[in-house]
This record gives C-alpha cells, sequence and structure tokens, in this order.
C-alpha cells in the first residue's frame, strides 16, 4: 500500500460513518459526488482516496455502499476487536470509559489502571481498578494490543515507558505532554487545548 | 493572510507548545531546524508555515523564542481571553470542566448548561448548572463566544441549531453526530473513535 497520510486516514474514518447511515437508510450505492457532497470535499479527492486501495468503484454507478464500508473497516481496521488498556481513572479516563463509540467500533476495554491506592481494587462501571504498578505484567498477560493513557502530564512518560517494555505498539495519549517513544510504536495525543486553538484561530482570522 | 490549513494550525499549536517550554527553560532563540527537530518535521516545512505570517527570523540566528511565542499566540488568538459555554455536564462534559490547559489558554469556561432537571440548579465544580431551555438568552447576555457541546449524539443538531440562534460563531463538538452549521459558524468536531482508528489503522497497515 501507497504511504497514507494522517489526514487521508481521518477522510476514510469519515467516509465510514456516512456509509454506516446510508446502510442503516437502506442506501445500495453511492456516488463519489455524493460523498464528497456529505463531507464537504470534492468529488476529485474521494476518488483519490479510494484509488489508494485498488478499485472498487463501478464508473456511473458509484460505489456498492456495503461493499465500499466494508472495505474502509477492513482498511481501518474495524472488522475486528481491539483489546484495550485504560491508564489513569480520573476524570477523562472515566468519560472515557463510559464513551459507548469505542466498543461500537471493536474497540473494547478490558483493563483500567491507576496509581491511587485509594482507586486500586475498586469497582468502577463493572471493572476492577488495577495497580500501575503491575502494568507491565497485566498488559502482557491480557494481550492488549492498544492503550490509552489519561493520566496527569508529569506521569505520562514514566507509564508510556512501561506500557512500551509491556510490547504494546499502540498509544492514543491524551494527557497534555510531549511524550516519546520508540520508532516502533505508534502513539496519537489527543490535545483538547489544541483542538479549541483551530476555533480561536479561525474567529481571529477567518470569520 | 493567505488561506491556511488545518494542519497548518495544528502545527502552530505544536510550536507554540515547544516555544513555551523554551521559554520556561530559558532559552533565547531557537532554529527552524531545531523546532522541525523537537516536531519530527523538516525544517522547510517549518519555516514555510512560519512564512505565512510574515518574515520574522534572521538567517543564521534563527528565532527569538518569546517573539516567535508571541506571534504564534497572536494568530491562534492565545493573546487574549475567550468567554466559553460548555453544554451537557455528563461524563465527557464534566472532564472537560476539569481540563486545566483550557484556562491556561485563555479558554474562560463562564457557564454550564444541561437538560436534566435533577442538575439544572445545582453547583458543579464552582458552576451553577443553567437550563438548556434558556440557552439563547444566557448566551447572549453572558456574551458567550465560543460553545463546548457535550451532549447526546441525537440531541447535538438542536442544541447546536439554538447556539447558533444566540449569534455564537465557534462550536467544539464532542457529540459524536454529523452536525450541520451555517457557512459563517465555524464548527470543530472531535471524535474520540475516529482518533482510536488512527491507532487500529497503523496497527494494520503500518507496524
Amino acid at each position: 500500500m501507497k504511504k497514507v497520510s494522517e489526514s487521508t486516514v481521518r477522510r476514510l474514518s469519515r467516509y465510514y460513518r456516512v456509509l454506516q447511515v446510508m446502510e442503516k437508510e437502506g442506501e445500495a450505492t453511492i456516488s463519489s459526488r455524493e460523498l464528497a457532497q456529505r463531507e464537504k470535499l470534492t468529488p476529485a479527492q474521494v476518488r483519490k482516496d479510494l484509488s489508494l486501495f485498488g478499485s472498487f468503484g463501478t464508473r456511473g454507478l458509484g460505489y456498492g455502499v456495503k461493499e465500499l464500508k466494508e472495505r474502509i473497516a477492513q482498511i481501518l481496521g474495524l472488522n475486528r476487536t481491539w483489546r484495550v488498556a485504560l491508564i489513569g481513572v480520573g476524570n477523562v479516563g472515566s468519560a472515557l470509559v463510559s464513551y459507548k463509540e469505542f466498543a461500537k467500533q471493536g474497540f473494547l476495554i478490558k483493563l483500567l489502571f491507576d496509581s491511587d491506592q485509594r482507586k486500586i481494587g475498586k469497582n468502577h462501571k463493572g471493572f476492577l481498578i488495577k495497580d500501575v504498578g503491575d502494568l507491565v505484567r497485566d498488559l502482557k498477560e491480557n494481550q492488549i494490543e492498544l492503550v490509552i493513557i489519561a493520566v496527569p502530564a508529569d506521569q505520562a512518560q514514566k507509564v508510556v515507558d512501561q506500557v512500551v517494555k509491556a510490547g504494546v505498539k499502540s498509544i492514543l495519549n491524551f494527557a497534555p505532554a510531549n511524550i516519546k517513544v520508540p520508532d516502533h510504536v505508534f502513539l496519537r495525543t489527543v490535545n483538547m487545548a489544541m483542538e479549541i486553538e483551530h476555533l480561536s484561530f479561525a474567529l481571529v482570522n477567518l470569520i
């Protein structure tokens, strides 16, 4: 497969959601033009994105909704489930445990960890909170494939180092910290303050 | 100003954070090469981004850390404060109220709203939860400039319509819903499931 940019992956996620809705609505086919219109993109962009993964549209007829949805699911790894651990059961972590979209897309939270002795061993929304001190062992034993970090910024690097040590290759980080990982590990940081900065930028410059 | 892409704004947010750290560390200047290295970008990319806003580096000396930080703050609208309202005090909303990075960057939450009669009128982390039924009036009266949506997906469009009616031009949406706004309103949706899909994509295709 050709190198795929971050923005392409993001657009694929968006296409996937449009196709989910269309399938529910009973639509059988969709054109690149219609998909583009729904997502405020150009048809050329849509065709370019989808051509990355081989041709599977029919000229004049467009794409089969179900077929295209399944193809994108496969590309994004949504045609299977993933074993997820969440570290840090504070405000953000607790919100993420309740976030139903994760399970809907196959990301199944299996373990929760915290460092707070008052939380460890307690039940939280159906999960036993485990001791972050046992992280490496527990991640390995439970074959965790993907970890979500929701610990305070000053603890994030230490925790990530343990996660890497446990052999986990994919990390979603919510701590507002500049984390380092080896090249073979994929790290994605969601910084809510950076998201909101797109809005203030727009208010100052675009509107 | 030239048209600035979403990814450029994101990089500016990242540069801003590097410069904050460097200023704390007492560094006076930074080269495009150093900035690129810290953010795993090419020096050419950094120079291109910064040149969008006029030239303010000195060949051979680089950029003044403080000067560059202040320039980016101005571009991103971080050199002032913004009046923010948050709608939906559930799991995600509650986490966002506690998220200290917002206030640090000048995004000051002034009002909380919910539709749940058991929450309305109650104190939540120092805020009185207001009735979403009074949204238009309260947003106007309190000169809210930016709204964060953390309501369930099926209520999001209705709430956003009210926010638009109140004259707010900038909305950060955490509801996993495909929201429509008029062209003069800037909407940004953060979908945590889409963020995690970058990771499963990486696990399937890159690692």
